[in-house]
């Protein structure tokens, strides 16, 4: 069967989306498109999916009876608004992050989800759909022994001014949090956010580099140096040490050269060439999913939890180095 | 559009290729099968494409109206007769090496594409596509100056009695005498094979290693080590020293592990699992070429010089060392 | 000139000192010798040192005329005495770690040194020595901007039941305390201590592993594993982020092979051999200085400062994350 | 003792020992210095040795009662009639390479060591006592099963316009030539050269670069690329293929920085700076055997083979890729 999907939001990620789902992956298709700028959606029914009706609301979309499965990819404020939607229309649907504002509004999504009896929302944490994670995670799950410790780092070349402290929190950590709760099999119980200095490239409202200190239900300490103004390229680090030994996520494929007096290979500088892949393998298992009218990969729950996480986080940049605690009610037995 | 697609030969290659194409890419679907051993194409249409029809014979798989392009997965001395009569009938035809078994017959193959006047033939080199050997050409092309030299090894772990000698060039070494050329943009103008002493686990039939040296028009040389019983892993390598400096084949991504007083990541040991990737992204080119009518990537004169080109170095082997000359007809127009 | 030296303590250290002074550096002979164990100097004398007088205190020794320098390798409780009576007697003293077993005993031997009015006394900091942090010193000092970071780790396979936890910063950090003070050429203005659950590995009255963490005058921020029954072997990290890019203390010369599907190399277990090139430089370094009267490398504040800190990371090992302050008396002119 | 040793030829490498002997080793000193230009021997005394005696000829300098052992650091013209001068005194002698500058006098050489009984002769192929190719030998003797083949590299960034194509045999290869054979510890059978196209930077009587191919014994194939104007860096390659795995020679230690979109770590670019470390390995090799009478390393008879090597390839460089024969005498037992 081919799942019909709608897709709210056209815009560069909604946009891109309806490429992988037209032109790369198989058994899906897109047959409807809504944006609050209808030119937006116009265009990607011009250039990617010529076959797809228009819809003025995401709600009208998500109603359609063609519409067999949805993709939010709209601002992140309607997040909350169309899960709910598409929850209570019984179709499976693929949010991108954050999956609600707040952590109350991810906590209606899960109440929905879990009142409807069944999966029915993806989130779009994609580093678990990423070959270098999965590695991993098979590598700490089977060869170095329980984990004690993990040291990661998360660095961006440059953020523009309106990037603010909490932000780092949010925009960019929030990648961390999802993924290193997945590859630990673990929850947070606190979180301490230290600051070194600022760096020079730094702005009036960032305090970067900073380094965020997770503890987990297990006794797991996590390092995660988050610096968004590095300058020299985009790099993500992480390393398990374990009970036996130590694993490391490997560095992206690149051409080591040996020229003008250097060894050498280029960094990335881009986020989004980083995990270009994993969005391709998550969108389709989420058509996988779709397909037999249920939810695969990061949950509502998962959600949820990085959404208080990520609270607490912030919290804890506030607290010159003293731990906040993460409390989490217990968790649904949809997600167990 | 989707393009529909006929299945000659559902071997372990033909199968994995419907599987691609039925589960895994966009744009096409298998809609017909065939095989000598009908057995074969009854477990396809089970598993992998419950709608195909099933031929008895490749020529009628090709004659079928349904059938918009032909995949040939058979065995290797049926290649020529489906091709040409795929080229016959006007039809896209993907074809796994070899595209015919002498250089005579895939010349056939070029003289009736030629006369036919647009390509319609993509021959199953994968590694073209393969991330690594696309970013390295990237890299020959614009920031090692021109190439000089060619450093290669082709190493598997351990291959059967009954692979002799020959093999190592037909089966083995074909894949570097086709990308290599490829990455240079150039041809061969000669062959040397040298032998170190056998190794102890090489065979009655089979002399192991070897050290090809191909010569190119523009004066590059190239060695390729061809090492069958290496034992530790299937290991494929490709330095490329140029004017300003060296470039060098990425090696797979693996996790790297701290343990047990070793710093470590595991080597492949089955080569299906070096180029897996590579696959998929040639059938998509098929598919999106086949969809006009065409066919792109390695062509049908790519595999006549190939052809031509291991059956020099197959002569070489027998010749101590001296040098066997590789001549080339014209290139047509059409694989300019 | 010939300088004489005389060791006080003939031990596995002191003992190896004098090989190197006899048999491999150039400028010293060794013509002393004091043990409390007078077996074990006789030894020395006879393998080593043939010429060697043996004296029966190291007061003694160090009194005598024939000796111009004194190498402290004795039992760490009786460093102080030694090495005041060496800047008594006016003669370069070179002493193993820790220069005192409290912070007030460094500081008299500060004190005197001062007192004397010119440097006499290099503490056995090999480190400093070592080939990859001094060109990563180089680094950091030219290449990647002012740091802001460090990422330091300190493995070490197995330790004995009777390694308590207080050790991991007395015998194990102390070394990451100075080399880092130099490498950043800054001083520690606090520590903290955090511990995830401890190894299954560790004993009784070790919690391993620990995270220390020391903020610098500057405000930069170092976090440094120690990790001393880490079981994989002796593996020693430090990689400095600052404004520009990161620097990362090289792994030692290992031979990389490819074997049984792996991609290798060894990691040390010993730690002896990890720095053993370093104890020829800086006794070499002793050595040079001693001919002219005089002392180089690491000086008696550098020891002070290095027992201050250490007694803030013990007493940080009791505050369950809180920071511990590390307050510094001024710095003497003799030490600028 | 201390090993009282006259040096002849007092440039850059003659100067450069008598440093190391008086400044850095232990075990022997400068007393003797002899040149053509005695200016250069005068200033030697002013600045590194200034109790040494300085002599008029090579000849009185070997006869004098003073000297214990020569360093023969002369023109490479004149190795061969100063360590025949010395064997005939009896004296240890280090002899820069080349040992002399044809087969024969290198044979006249062997001639009279063997004739006076005992060795006394070290050749200077300092590259057996390089950290990384002792640890390379170590690992090919017990790890990687017997060598089938070698690829080697010796890549060089620019020679000046008198570099003609046979010295890249006699002046470049000849380090290869010495140290494959100790590595693999077999003798060679023949020698071959390929040509690729000659490199943009190659001058008008270079042809730059080539590819030196040597069979040995057992029948192990090497390939080495000697590339002298190869721009990037001074590169020296070694992986050696067994039975059971590769071997690979290590990177010199670098500092890898991320640094402007670039995982990048200096490669040298002076080859004086690559093997630095075993200049002073070897000469307290030849330390410690002169001061028992006799020497150790590289004999005579690597010497002379090597000569005779050389002259092969350079003979293999005229034959358009035939392989030319490399014939020795027995080994007199004295060699074994």
């Amino acid at each position: 069967m081919t799942v019909k999907i709608g897709v709210i939001g056209t815009g560069a990620i909604g946009r891109d989306h309806a490429r992988r789902i037209n032109e790369v992956l198989g058994g899906a298709k897109v047959v409807a498109l809504s944006d609050v700028n209808r030119a937006s959606s116009e265009a990607v029914k011009k250039d990617i999916a010529p076959d797809a009706a228009i819809f003025a609301t995401g709600e009208e979309l998500i109603a359609s009876a063609d519409v067999d499965a949805v993709l939010v990819t709209s601002w992140g404020a309607t997040h909350e608004q169309y899960v709910l939607a598409a929850i209570a229309a019984g179709k499976p649907c693929f949010c991108e992050k954050p999956l609600a504002t707040t952590a109350e509004g991810a906590k209606r999504i899960v109440d929905a989800e879990v009142a409807h009896g069944k999966r029915l929302v993806q989130v779009g944490f994609m580093r678990r759909y990423d070959a270098g994670y999965v590695a991993l995670k098979k590598t700490v799950d089977t060869m170095i022994g329980a984990p004690i410790m993990v040291h990661a780092a998360h660095r961006n070349p440059t953020v523009p001014e309106q990037y603010v402290t909490p932000m780092a929190i949010h925009d960019t950590m929030i990648h961390e949090i999802d993924v290193l709760r997945w590859l630990l099999d673990d929850d947070y119980v606190s979180a301490r956010v230290l600051f070194p200095r600022a760096a020079a490239r730094s702005h009036a409202k960032l305090r970067d580099p900073q380094i965020v200190i997770l503890e987990t239900a297990r006794g797991t300490i996590i390092d995660v140096e988050i610096f968004v103004n590095c300058h020299y390229g985009y790099d993500i680090q992480c390393q398990v040490v374990g009970e036996d030994g130590i694993a490391s996520l490997p560095e992206p494929m690149a051409i080591q050269t040996r020229l003008g007096a250097k060894l050498q290979n280029d960094i990335l500088t881009d986020w989004k060439d980083r995990f270009i892949a994993s969005y391709d393998v998550e969108l389709q298992d989420f058509i996988h999913a779709a397909a037999k009218g249920t939810a695969s990969g990061p949950n509502s729950w998962d959600g949820y939890v990085a959404a208080i996480t990520s609270d607490a986080c912030v919290a804890a940049q506030e607290t010159d180095g003293a731990a906040v605690a993460i409390r989490l009610p217990a968790r649904p037995a949809l997600y167990q």
